[in-house]
């Protein structure tokens, strides 16, 4: 390894990734920590990037981004304001760097900034798909001993869920279905749980993971394959009654992105329930508004991750409520992201991890 | 007049409409009370009715209803523990009973209960298009002296306008818009003005309306005619800037109905932005659900009215507030129902006022 | 048994009560039940009535009461309206009649409702220490099968702390603290657990309590014996240190009423945490004003309970995730109420019950 | 004057006041400006330091601070990545540097974040008191044009009562007693105006104020004086009934910290009310606790203000709703600072501002 260079996996356009090194990141603000990375998880986003070049904004031949977001590593220097970390220590990463200063951010909502630079994101954040990544202290959450961090790279979308089923107000007693058991979804699925919440129904087509999450969900748990005929009413009927819901989900979480599962589960509602959208599929679809309107329904938009939703995720993992276990079932070297890429294209196993380069 | 009869407007199918006599209804509950009506307001739920015969549920031979839910009228005759209303007291309707005892009702949310008996919803609650209307007593709400009975009947319309506005949570200084300017929407931008909304941004076709409107809002008040080519997010881009709105609304009701005033109401919210559906139109529209998502939108339907929501209506009438002179344009004797229902739907004037029986 | 009788224990005063045949309630409105109660359980509040008479409110020779108002029993008769209950179900009682049409009521806080009629609250509900009670079907709760109704009188004080830890919105993640470990301080700590709290603190002298709390906490929990010596504020910081509570609970829920407890309490929160007062004491107490406002903490009554507490209640106990085992340590035939409550004024075991007159 | 001096009146300790020239803040951070004072205005806290040399924490011989912190000024530099202000600017001060780095000020709640750093607050802050002072670009205001700069001192209290009104929920409709007629308390109540109050009561011995609130109220004001004898729980049951307050206040709000205040207030609220309190006076007092627990009363501190708070402070001001004028009562040169916290102490007129040095 060379000590003085940060190799890095570039996008360049679409299915054009390159491997280049790039400069070691400066710690010239005093609150921010330099992390050596030790893994990155793949997420659907990265796959569409992979596929397309990006998603609303895209990368291109002048621009080429580091990819990766979802991360996992040890902290290599610290900034010299900063007390609260060492070298040394086992960190996930909230792999985002709000202003601090816009309304969004000071009313509590980072998430939302819109000055937001965010990993991966183009037009000129990189990500964290290389050997070093600069954030700010503040965004390094130190990883319970005895968790491997090769797992530690799920907090990411552990957070996600977190922040996705904290916006349904997921009470306990409630009755909760999530739709679609890609790793967001069980993890919605399984903090649900942790929240309370009486039922837990998980709606998905493969089978495998369906089986996974009933380990994960106990008592509480009700796994799911969707009917295909019928109009969303329908559906929405059946998997009442399937799941025993009685007049209603309290609240459906879809981390699907699919638009037979918004329609199906806007329709599964109990008068005055709550539905997040928490995946991302089709930017428009057809939509049943005369049902939000005639029951109150509440929509809600989940994205990504706001103040507290990692301590929260590191919290359930460190007592033990929420196991990370048996999540990844791939990992590939570093020079072979493209094909980590294709293999959860393919949709095999649950998440699939790059190792950092280690030379 | 017969006193010993209820003559009354039923509706047997689409387009046919009686004139009958009724029994006028017992008392039989110490806390209910008979009503004298005055005079039923024409809703734009009334003109579907004459049109098709309902909405979702319908009217029959078998099952004729008498029409109409927008009412005021007089105290006629009080149960045996009613101590808060005597014979003679004008008054304006909530027009529904429910049933109190479920889960709805009694978590404060009874527009919600799944057994509530709502005027002229069919298969069986008729409406107010009578001479008398029973009702419970603390659903009927005194009207302030100097408010002439005509005009009371849009307390119900103002009632509903309240319910979103609070629902949509406006707060001071919020910039808000209203899309539609029926009945409903006036209202919903007078009410929004007095939460205290820094800018009510009006969309309508209409300019009568539009013009009305100006009076009502004063200085916050900016009335628009909307764009009709390009995407709905170039439509909002427009909006925003036409209204001078920054960063994007924060708060957008929808008292249209209409599938493009929805579409560019979502995409005219700022970041977290709300979003409320408080008119009826299609049953499924295109939706932009990426924005939701991605924007962290809220999305709540509005439905009917909730406890306080006519105490409010009621309060903002009787402090000066909200002026309810000018929304009448119209007024039919009992005998011209089917003309009253015509003119609403031509879309003459704003509100189309039938009287009750006289004879 | 004669069947035309009601056997009743009345209060005439301070330690005067007197055992009556009373008439058994009739079932004339349609939705109410007649209850054959099976226990009625001791609350500190009987206690207080069995020494003075009264709390605000008091019985007299004129006006004397029948006690007791946590209670369980069996479905005796049913009015013509209800459909959810039948002749020989068990049930947990909820025992008051709110008024359901004042604006608290319609709000969704019955408990707040002016007009409540509560079991045994002076001067005119008589309460459950009887043979038959009379409520509404709605405020009857079926007791899952395997729990016997001994331990059902439980569900009252459980609904009591369910009421107090939603309305102090305790979270996942939550380091809450609850002063007193009586029936109710017991109840909160656990059911703060079942929302997720990370650790629960119970602070209380009674080892013996204490013990008995370890066994019901598991791994959140951190019983404690309070510090006789020190000013409130470094009793809090001691406090803070013991249960390792970092910058301060979030939530503290005194359910013991001592002044000591609530000052302390107030000052072992962090900034911006909530305080939910549970438990009655005296009337007024020295009070750190000063602290609520520069750390802009929040203090909350709670009294009794309301929409949803016993359903929430009742589906912990269901779900197995709080037991009602061991709670019960004294049973008193009806005959020996009055030597119940001085069992009680001991604090003697940790609930006290009375059985329903047997013949 | 010196340009490369900034003369400031610092405090060493009660009633020790020193005018020194002390070196002007450099603009080390690219997002801080350097604000050219104009007026100072004194607080009753500037008062209380005066005398005491500090509340809770103390300035010294060793560790004197500048005093102020109501403060308007210009623009006199901005750091390179201030892009909203420009030299010249008028502006009023919000005179803290939050951490934007803690969960307090990530969960949206800077004002309690424990590093803050506020203007004139012991061990280390300076005050505004001087020519210069620096702070954060986004915590700088504009002042709407015709609006003098000696009046935008009073931007700050201005933004307290928002702070306080908020936080009481203030809705449409609500009837709200305010006591304290002081600055901040006539905010309270102006600001409850327009947060759609539909009455508000206030309170204060001193007639003369009490005078210039009801110009600033109109029809929805209703000032008293309180009665001397009695109980709280009598002085509440006379006050309700004076203001016209029906089942009680829905919202109190106390900007005097009276012992008496916060007793009457607390009884004065209905079933369910929310108490906030703003006004500092004893660390401790006698309160009444059991009203708070059987009346589910909610007790808020409300602390400084937070994010937005003075955003709509400026807006109200800007559109007409809240006027500034004939709150200045007392002006008085820089050299006479000790003069104008002597005549605050006296009471004399609503509010004491003093200029900055001008050579």
């Amino acid at each position: 390894m060379n000590p003085d260079q940060n190799p890095s996996c570039l996008l360049y356009g679409p299915q054009d990734a390159r491997f280049e090194d790039r400069p070691i990141p400066t710690l010239d603000h005093p609150d921010d920590v330099l992390v050596r990375i030790a893994y990155t998880g793949v997420c659907g986003s990265d796959v569409h990037f992979w596929l397309h070049g990006g998603i609303r904004t895209y990368v291109s031949e002048s621009r080429p981004l580091t990819m990766g977001h979802e991360a996992s590593g040890t902290i290599h220097a610290v900034g010299s304001a900063v007390t609260t970390l060492r070298p040394g220590d086992r960190v996930a990463i909230e792999p985002g760097y709000p202003c601090r200063r816009c309304p969004r951010c000071k009313l509590g909502r980072y998430n939302l900034c819109p000055a937001m630079r965010f990993a991966a994101d183009p037009p000129a954040t990189h990500g964290t798909l290389s050997r070093f990544f600069k954030l700010p202290a503040d965004f390094c959450y130190r990883v319970p001993d005895g968790i491997p961090l090769v797992d530690a790279v799920l907090v990411e979308p552990l957070a996600v869920a977190v922040h996705a089923v904290r916006l349904a107000r997921v009470r306990p007693g409630d009755r909760v279905v999530v739709f679609g058991a890609g790793t967001v979804g069980l993890f919605c699925a399984v903090v649900a749980k942790e929240f309370g919440a009486g039922v837990v129904g998980l709606v998905d087509f493969l089978e495998g993971r369906l089986r996974f999450a009933e380990g994960l969900l106990g008592d509480v748990g009700r796994v799911v394959v969707p009917e295909l005929g019928g109009s969303a009413e329908e559906k929405a009927r059946g998997l009442v009654g399937r799941l025993g819901l009685g007049e209603g989900a309290d609240v459906v979480v879809d981390a699907s992105g699919a638009e037979a599962s918004v329609q199906t589960g806007v329709f599964s509602l109990r008068m005055g329930g709550t539905y997040v959208q928490a995946g991302m599929g089709k930017r428009e679809i057809v939509f049943p508004i005369a049902e939000v309107c005639e029951r109150e329904i509440v929509v809600k938009g989940s994205f990504r991750y706001g103040a507290g939703d990692f301590d929260l995720a590191l919290h359930l993992v460190a007592q033990g409520k929420v196991s990370l276990q048996g999540f990844v079932t791939n990992v590939f070297p570093f020079e072979s992201a493209t094909e980590a890429w294709e293999t959860a294209k393919r949709g095999e196993g649950v998440k699939t991890v790059i190792e950092a380069p280690t030379s």
